[in-house]
């Protein structure tokens, strides 16, 4: 369960609007984003949010991997992306292919903004030796 | 896009090993949580990996919300588990929600030794007033 959890929330996106709504076509990009990162997809899903006066909404898209899982959510209307990618080290160390799915989605996304955030989780809290 | 994104990973759990190795069961009781939380489930998945030794392995369970995602990575082999939960605030603030989700799912693992982390998501860094 050791691993690395990367977020990046993504602010005032440039790219075809398509991205930020149209659910199939962001999956299937996901998923060979995944391969091409070096990681293995095991199931997909995702989710269109209702039109909102008439307006496209949100989508969620979420890969899960032998190696944890990659999250996307977008908020056309705010021209965002959140984006999660959390790689466990179980057959070994992938935070350099978590690094690159990362890198590939926001070359996608095209942000203008970003905020990054990087968490190391599972590891137990070194215990003091006894004497 | 703003919101509240919680982790917990646990250690040691002391619940019956079929919660970390029953893919249906455990979705099944992940939606019931989110919903007893106040949260809204818009679709479900879980993956259930191939056992390794005749030992039953982990499973990957994630609920997409109205208000983000839960997603849930156990390890039985190691009796342990991740969970995360994510909550935008669109239509309101969801915090209280995403605290109870992430207690109830404590409550059902019952970990000896947790690591939680909380990470506010989205808000971009305050500009500094013009003159």
């Amino acid at each position: 369960m050791q691993g690395l959890h990367l977020t990046a929330d993504l602010h005032d996106c440039q790219c075809d609007s398509a991205w930020l709504t149209d659910a199939s076509r962001l999956i299937e990009h996901c998923e060979c984003a995944v391969l091409r990162a070096g990681l293995q997809p095991v199931a997909r899903l995702a989710h269109a949010f209702p039109a909102v006066a008439g307006q496209p909404a949100g989508v969620t898209a979420t890969v899960l991997l032998a190696e944890s899982h990659l999250c996307v959510h977008t908020w056309p209307e705010q021209a965002a992306v959140t984006l999660d990618v959390y790689v466990c080290n179980f057959g070994g160390d992938h935070s350099a292919q978590a690094q690159a799915l990362l890198a590939g989605l926001m070359d996608l996304f095209i942000p203008r903004q970003v905020q990054r955030h990087s968490l190391q989780r599972g590891a137990l809290p070194a215990r003091v030796p006894g004497p």
